[in-house]
């Protein structure tokens, strides 16, 4: 096996599942982590302590939580009190998309993990049982890593940076159970848009029913707490 | 011509001669121009008030000022104290150099592009009398424009975004010229990478080197109030 305990990477960590199943495969694979959340003007703001108690329960070497407001842009149900997140599944891309979200996050990883010497980024983008994103597409992540290749001292006069999405082809139910055999408390993690101030699932965003379906198929029980009930899984 | 009078652009402002320059060529070809400044975390933070005058001095639709602090992670002479800005030439890439500083602002630059239904985003990125940033050249701009085309719901679905960096290929000397032609106030604009908290140029660092330099080689006089002296152009 290759020995990466003298690499460091760069872990986005969103409070989510599959960021939290990113971070144990990141450790897994012997990288010293720096984890990176943003607090991006989300409605969804109890998602940060998500993040921080999913960061605290591994061992990782610095987590930061970095202040990016892009919430005053609008146009996504996501950071926009005045557009609902949506209950009922709908076709092409949904409104909770956030423009160029995991273009911007990359970005500032890249800033960060050339400052640290560090060449490898990790992102929990997955395209298979996601949201139809552009960027949680292979393509976007080919894209970002050729930029970043160019864009950077490090890449330009180094070794170059390598972005890894190890979940972009991987069903929920996989990530599931990648994640249970790494260890991962999923009780920690948050997966909804539209939770209440405890944390409390809503049971009905695109979301919820995405990770229901996910520990469905996969054979576990969702710790998840609901405010009313867990979504049907036909 | 073409009537760009409803297509909207987004344009990044700093405060320097360069995008002052860019966002009069934008307004000259007729866009819509909506105009963003970020508050980096710069020690130059005189160079805000800098770019809410030169946007106040020509016909904007919008300017907004965001907040995007990286300054946490240093690496930088322009964001970290405890690194000096040189005062004299250095070989290769130099440590005003922020990590991934242009591939952060046009990340943001698509997102807020992308809200507003803006297919168009200038940058005032420049290859030549430069100071051998890896972001300011043109493989950079046509590796973010391909990324942007993937990132986004408006790249995939949608008739795709263009990156604009006018002043690419120039000199500093045309791009004053091209400046001044358009009727930029340069008394307004500041280059100084270490300037005064009255906004006085230090007239030592690279950055005022290479304005000295281009307002000698337009012909022109450079309205910029020094601490000390102009820097002496041989």
């Amino acid at each position: 096996m290759v020995d990466n305990s003298k690499e460091k990477a760069v872990i986005l960590v969103s409070g989510g599942l599959d960021s939290a199943t990113t971070l144990a495969i990141a450790l897994e694979l012997g990288f010293p982590c720096y984890c990176l959340t943003f607090d991006y003007g989300q409605r969804h703001r109890i998602e940060l302590e998500s993040a921080r108690a999913v960061v605290k329960s591994l061992d990782v070497e610095r987590h930061e939580v970095m202040t990016l407001n892009i919430g005053w842009m609008g146009g996504s149900a996501l950071t926009d009190q005045s557009i609902e997140v949506p209950d009922t599944p709908v076709s092409g891309i949904p409104v909770t998309y956030v423009p160029a979200r995991n273009t911007v996050f990359l970005s500032v990883a890249l800033g960060w993990a050339e400052t640290l010497g560090a060449r490898h980024i990790f992102i929990g983008a997955n395209a298979v049982d996601y949201s139809g994103y552009p960027d949680c597409r292979p393509t976007f992540i080919r894209a970002f890593e050729q930029l970043a290749n160019v864009a950077t001292k490090a890449g330009v006069e180094g070794s170059g940076f390598h972005i890894h999405a190890p979940l972009i082809q991987m069903s929920k139910a996989e990530i599931i159970l990648r994640g249970q055999d790494l260890g991962i408390n999923f009780a920690l993690t948050l997966s909804c848009y539209n939770p209440g101030p405890e944390g409390a699932a809503c049971g009905v965003c695109e979301s919820c029913r995405l990770r229901a379906r996910g520990f469905h198929d996969a054979g576990l029980t969702d710790p998840t707490q609901y405010r009313d009930k867990a979504p049907e899984v036909a």
